[in-house]
C-alpha cells in the first residue's frame, strides 16, 4: 500500500508499518479509517488513551474552553486552565494518598519528565550516576537514552551514553537470584566499580521492555537501598501510571514513596501531550527558569486532565472495573498461553497491562498482523518485539474487551497452526 | 500575591513570576486575566504564537475537528491529520523553495527536535562533535542542552556536556574578526584540537541569546565552510522560523540551503506542541523507530498547522506585513535607543523579531516590570537578561504595535528617568 | 616521626605512611634503612620485585651496560638493548608458549598499558564500551581509572568516568550464581542496556581488590562469552604476571590466549620503569605513533629485562620454586586462619600471590603495624584494605619466607588477642 | 632495510622509521649505531637529553648508587635517593624563585603529570572543564589526551574525549586578535557556553604542536584571566622546561607563577623516566594515595635528578651558555629562512628550542632525511609535521652546535634545490 504521503515523511515513522490505512475517526476503543472500517483498539497510543479516544465528557470540557477563547498557549504562566488541574490533583490524587508532591510541568512529553527528573536528583545529590535497569525504557532524549535499555534507540544516540549504571531487574537472572540484594552489594562495596548513585530510576511494570512486573516486595527493597545509599527513588510511571496497572498510582499496592515520580501519556486523559514530574518537596531545589521548554503549559492537556481526575478518580469506580477488567484479561491469556503450552506462550504483566510472550519477535509480528486483518488493533513490544501487548483503554466496555480477546485468541490460533509450516 | 496554587508547583516556574496575575481568555494580541483586564501580548509564547491567540479561522478548523471525533492520539499511525498537513507543507512551503525535504515529527517540543537533529547528523557522518555557537539556546533536555549556551541552563545538567564545540558568532569578537573563518582555520588544522564535526548548527537569529542576528553573508560562509568539512549545516529555526523574521524560514533570504532544519513553537499556529525535523532527502538515514515518542503524532497540532500555512503562507500577504510592521519596529526602537544614548540602549534583530538591548539586567527587569504595570506583556533575553525583546504577533494591527511601542517607550523613560537615583 | 623531608611532598604520599622510616640500601627480600636495620620485604614494590631487590646477574648487566655508554634513553628508535629484550622475548617466552603476538612499549607504567590497550580495542571494535570487573584494578590515569573499581581513586578523577560496564567477577554473587552466564545474559539480550563491548579486561587474581582468585573454568567461559560477542579478550597480568601466580604469564593454568595483555611491574627485573603490550598478530591496527610517550623506550629496562629472562626462564626452575614456596605460604597462612576462626580470618589467592582476609581494615592495619615493628614489610589491599597481602619475592630463601612467615603470625596473634580490649 | 625485529614489534612504532639504524652506543651530542658511525642528536630524546647523552657526572653518580645496592624501586617510600632529591630541588630551583610548591611524584612519564594535575585542578575547583589551546600536546593517556590538540593522537582514543574547551594560542588568530582578551570574554559571558574551568593549561612554547612560542604578555594575560575567572593556571613544562628555553622553568621570564607545573623528560637529566607535579603548597589538596602508580619513586632517577641540579643549576653558567648558544641558534636559523624566502621557511621558538617552519610536512620530512644522510638525527613537529625541530643538548659544544647546523643548512639547501623538481 504505497502512500504518496510516505515520500514525504521520514523513514523513521514505524506504526504505520504494522497498519498500512489511514485513520480518521475515533471514539471510545474503536478507530475508523477513511472508508469507514472500524478498529477495536489494543494500542490505545500505548497506554496514552485509558480513558478510550475522545471521551465525551472531556471533549465537550475542551469544546467549551476552546470556544471561550481560553488561553490555549500559557507558558509557564499562572492560569485558570494550571490552577484547575493543580487544585484537583493536590485534592483528588496527591491529599487522599498523603503524598506531599510538589509538580513540576517540564514540557509535554514523558521523556522530558525524566530528563527533568534526572537532573533535579543529580542537583539534589550531587551525585552524576543513575541506576537504571534491564529493559527499561525511559525516552530518547540523551538524558533519559542513556537509561533506557534498547539498543535499537540507544544505537540512534551517536555518541556515548554516560551516567548511567545498569542493573538487572526483577527476576531477570531467574527466581533464584536476589537482584535488589545484588544492587545493594554493588552499592555497598566501596571497590565495586559503581559510583554512589543520585537516583535509581525504575518501572513498575516495564511497558516497552516486554511486560515485566516486578514484585512488589522487589520494589521495596529496592526503594530501602536506594535511600539506604543516598539516592533518589525515581518510579518512572508514564506508562504503567494513570490507573493502568489498577491504581492511579501504579507502585501504590507495594507501599512505597518516591522520592519522584513521572508522569506523561495518559496523564491529559485525552492523548493531548502533557508530562508532569511530582517531586517531593523538600526536594524542590530547582531555581526559576532552570528547566524550561515552550510547551510546558498546554492548557489544553490541563482542562482535560483536569475534567478526567473529576471523572474518573474521585471515587474508586475505575479501579474496581480494572480489577475485573484485569481478571478477565489474566484469564483468557492463561487459557491462550496454556492452548499452546509454555515454550509458546506465556503471559506477563499486571492489572490492564498485560500481554502474550509468544518466545519469538517473528512470531508475535504475525499474530500482530493478523489480529489485525480480524480488525483489532495490538503491538508487540519486549527486546525482541516478542511479547504481544493489549492495552484496551481502561473504560472498555467488557463485551469490546472480550471481542478484542476472541480476536486475539484467533490470531495467535492461527498463527501458531502456520508456524510449523512457516519454520519448515 | 501568594497564590496558594504556588505551594502545588515547583519552585521552577519561572514566568509566572514577572507577570503575578492569573491569565484566563486571549484573543488576537490581547491576553485577559481572571479580572477581565486586558494585557497586549508582546511575548506571544516567545514566538510560539505568531497569528496571534485564538486565530478564529484555525479555532473553526479545530472545533469542527474535535466535534467529528478526529483523531486526537495517533502515535505515528497515518491519519487524515498528518497526511493533510503533509501535503499542505510539501505544496506550499517546500516545493515553492525548491527544498527536497523529509518530515520527521519527532516529539512535539524543540528540543526534541534538535534532538533528533544531531542524532541524525551523528548518524550520518559517524562523527560525534557538533558545532554550536557562543549564545545559542537549543533546549534543554540533555543532548539539546549540550549545545546550548547558557550557564543557567547547563549548570542544572548535574553531568558534564559533551560532544559539542563552542565557537564564537557572528561578531562576537567584534566587527574586525571574521568568526566564519576562525571556524575554517580551527577545522582546517590537524592540531586545533577540535574534532571534525557532525554538524554546525545555528540560529539565524538567537533569539534567547538576545537576538544577535547574523550577517547573510556569515550565514552563508558558515554553510560553506560545514561542507567543506564534511559537517552537516543545521539551521534551528525553532523561534526565527514561521515568519518571525519577514520570511516563512529565517535563512531564506541568506540564500542558504540547510542539511537540516528544526522547527516547532508558532509551527502548530496556534499554540499548540508540535515540532518538525525537515531533512534533506538524501540524508534520511533513520532506521523505522530509531528515535520514537509518544507524542509525535498531536492530531490537533497537525490540523491547525495545515490551515495555517494554508491562511497565510499560500500567498505573500503576510510577508509584506512583516515587512512593514519591521520597520515600525525598527524605527520605534531606534527612536528609543537614540533618546537614552548608545551607552543605555541599542537596538538588536531582524524583521518583527527585535528589542533593545538596555545594557543591563536589572534595567531591563524594571522596564519589563513598568510595562506590564501600563498593560503590556514583554521579556527579556540575552546572557544576562539585558534584552528587552518584542515578539508581537505577526499579524497584530499596526495600531496594537504602536500602542505596544508607546507603553515600552514610556517605560523606558521612566526606568532611566529613575535609573541614577536606584544606582545612587 | 616528622621528617623536614614530608614538609617538601605532596600529601598524596601513601606507602611511607605505614613504614615511618628513610630507606636506603636493599638487597634480595631484605630492605635497610638508614641505620643499617634489616627488614624483610613481603611488599616488594608490589609484585615489581619478583627476583628481590638488586639481584646481583640483573645488576651487573646494567652496570656494565651504563659504564659502556650504552643508550639511555632510545625513544622508540632501534637499539641493541630494545632488540636484545625483543628477541629474548620471543624465544624463551612467547614462542614455546605458541603465542603470536607483536609487542608495544606503550610507556613506562602498567597504566600506560591499560591505555594502550583500551585503545587498540576500541580501534579495531569501532565501539566504546568495554566490561571491567568488580574489585578490578587497572591504574589511575583516566582511561585505566574507568576500569578501576576503587572509589578512592575514582573520586579523585573529578570528571565522569564513562566507557566502561562493571560486572560481577568470579564468586561475587555468592558461589551459587554463576557471573559468566550473567555476563553473557547482559551481552546477549538486545534490550539489556549494555552495550556491545570492544572488550573485556580481566585480572586473573586480583591484587589491588584483595586477592580474589578467578577459577580457570570461569576465565575459560569469560574468554569464549568475549569471542562470541566480537569484545577482545584483555587479560591485565602486570601484578599477576611475571610468575607471580606459579607461570610466566598467570592464564596459562586456564588455557586461554588473550587478544591482549598488559605487562609492567616485574617486567624489567630490576624494579625499572618498563611496560609492555602484547597483541595478537592480526589485530595490530596501530598506526605510526598513534600512541606514543616520551620514555617508551627506556633502555636499562630493557637490558634487565632481557637478562631476567635469560636467567629464570629459560627452563622451569623457578617455576618448580614458585610452586614449592606457594604450597609453603597456603598452609602456613591456612594454619594462621584456622587458629583465629572464619569469622576472623580466611586465605586468599594463588601461587606466591596471596594473603590473610582479616574481615577488617583496622584490623589488617594493625596487623600490618604490628609485622613492621617486628622487621616484616608488608601491606594490604582489598575493598576496605582488609585483606594483608604476602608479596615475597619469588627468588626469596625458604629460611626468609618462613622467617616473613614467623613475624606475620605473631603479628596476627597479638591483633587478636588485642582486637577485644580495642574494641571494648 | 628490514629488520626480523620489526615483526616482533608492533606498528606503533614511528621514531625508528626515520632513523632505520640501530643505535648502540651515545655520549654527549652524539650517537653511535652497531657499525660505529656516529650521529649528532639535535632530537635529544625530544628535550629529554637536556646535558647530553650520559653524562660522566651523572653516570658516576648513579654506577656508585647501583654498585652500592641503593633502593632501585621504592614505590612511594622514603628512600635518601627521594630525600636528596627533594632538598636539592627545594634548596637549588625553588628557594631562590621564592616559588612554595611541594613535588608529587606521579609516575614516571609527562601524561602521568599532566593526568595528576588535572585531577588536582578539578577536585581543588570542583569544576570539571579545563581551558587548552589550539596545536597543545600533554600526553596520549585519556586524560591528557582531551587536553591535546593533534588529531592523529586524539583519533586513536576511539571513545569521546571530554572535559577540556579548545581555545586559540597566542598569535593563532593572527597578530591582530588578542586570544586572551577572546578567552576572558568567553570565561566572563554567562551565555558563551563555555563552563567555568578548573584549570587553564598552557605550554610557553609547544614542543610537539610546531614550535609557536606564546609572548611573556601573552602568558600573564593568560595567567590573570585564569586567576580572575577561579581557574588554576598550569604551565605544562614537560618539554619547554629545565632550561630548554634558557632558564629552569620556561615561564620564569614571564613573570607569572603557575598554580601547578609539570615537569618530565630532562626532569633525571640523564633520560631516565621520572616526572613531577609542582604544587601551590595551599592546593596540596590529595588524600593519601588518591593518584597512585609502580614506578612512582623511581630512584635512580631522583639520583641523577639530584646530581643534575647540583652540577648545573647551582650557578648561572648554564643559563648563560644557552643564552649564547641560542642567539647562535637564532642567527643561523633565520639566515637559512632568509635564504629561502619567507614563502619557503621560517623560523620558530625560544632559547635553545627553535626550529624552521619549512610550509609543508612532505618538505619538512625531505630535509629530515638528507640531515640524517649527512649524520644528523633531528625531527619534526607541527600540525603538519612541517617544522624541522633543532633540540640539540643545552651542554653541547658550540663547535658541534655549528657543525649541526651546517649539516641543517646544507640539507635544506639541497631539498630546496629539489624541491621544485619534485613538484614538477
Amino acid at each position: 500500500m504505497p502512500f504518496a504521503v510516505d515520500q514525504l515523511e521520514s523513514e523513521v515513522r514505524s506504526y504505520s508499518r504494522s497498519f498500512p490505512v489511514v485513520f480518521d475517526r475515533a471514539r471510545g476503543a474503536r478507530l475508523f479509517d477513511r472508508s469507514g472500517n472500524a478498529y477495536l483498539d489494543f494500542l490505545a497510543g500505548c497506554s496514552t488513551l485509558n480513558y478510550g479516544h475522545n471521551h465525551p465528557v472531556l471533549k465537550d470540557a475542551l469544546l467549551d474552553y476552546i470556544t471561550n477563547d481560553g488561553i490555549t498557549h500559557g507558558l509557564d504562566l499562572y492560569t485558570e486552565a494550571k490552577n484547575g488541574f493543580l487544585h484537583e490533583l493536590q485534592a483528588t490524587v496527591l491529599e487522599p494518598r498523603h503524598l506531599d508532591y510538589v509538580a513540576q510541568f517540564p514540557g509535554p512529553t514523558g521523556a522530558n519528565a525524566v530528563e527533568a527528573a534526572l537532573k533535579l536528583a543529580r542537583k539534589v545529590t550531587g551525585r552524576t550516576n543513575v541506576v537504571a535497569f534491564t529493559n527499561g525504557f525511559h525516552g530518547v532524549t540523551l538524558g533519559a537514552l542513556a537509561c533506557t535499555g534498547n539498543d535499537h534507540h540507544r544505537g540512534a544516540a551517536g555518541i556515548a551514553l554516560g551516567g548511567v549504571t545498569r542493573m538487572p531487574y526483577d527476576g531477570y537472572l531467574g527466581a533464584a537470584v536476589d537482584t535488589a540484594a545484588y544492587l545493594d552489594r554493588m552499592l555497598s562495596d566501596p571497590s565495586s566499580g559503581v559510583d554512589a548513585p543520585a537516583a535509581v530510576i525504575v518501572e513498575t511494570v516495564q511497558g516497552e521492555g516486554g511486560l515485566h512486573a516486578a514484585s512488589f516486595e522487589w520494589l521495596r527493597r529496592v526503594a530501602a537501598v536506594a535511600r539506604r545509599h543516598g539516592a533518589l527513588f525515581i518510579v518512572d510511571d508514564i506508562q504503567a501510571g494513570i490507573g493502568r496497572t489498577g491504581t492511579f498510582f501504579s507502585f501504590e499496592p507495594a507501599g512505597v514513596r518516591p522520592d519522584i515520580v513521572t508522569l506523561a501519556k495518559s496523564l491529559s486523559g485525552y492523548g493531548l501531550p502533557m508530562a508532569l514530574v511530582l517531586i517531593r518537596r523538600d526536594l524542590d531545589a530547582w531555581k526559576p527558569g532552570e528547566h524550561n521548554g515552550t510547551f510546558r503549559g498546554n492548557c489544553h492537556g490541563f482542562v482535560t486532565a483536569r475534567v478526567a481526575l473529576e471523572t474518573f478518580w474521585r471515587d474508586d469506580g475505575l479501579e474496581q472495573a480494572i480489577r475485573r477488567k484485569g481478571e478477565i484479561l489474566e484469564e483468557r491469556l492463561a487459557t491462550i498461553a496454556r492452548r499452546h503450552g509454555p515454550g509458546a506462550a506465556a503471559t506477563r504483566g499486571r492489572g490492564m497491562m498485560r500481554g502474550l510472550d509468544m518466545k519469538s519477535g517473528e512470531i508475535a509480528g504475525r499474530v500482530v498482523k493478523g489480529a489485525f486483518e480480524r480488525g483489532l488493533v495490538i503491538e508487540t513490544s519486549g527486546a525482541r518485539d516478542e511479547v504481544v501487548k493489549c492495552l484496551a483503554p481502561l473504560t472498555i466496555d467488557e463485551a469490546d474487551l472480550l471481542e478484542g480477546l476472541d480476536i486475539l485468541e484467533a490470531a495467535v490460533a492461527a498463527t501458531m497452526a502456520e508456524a510449523p509450516k512457516a519454520a519448515a
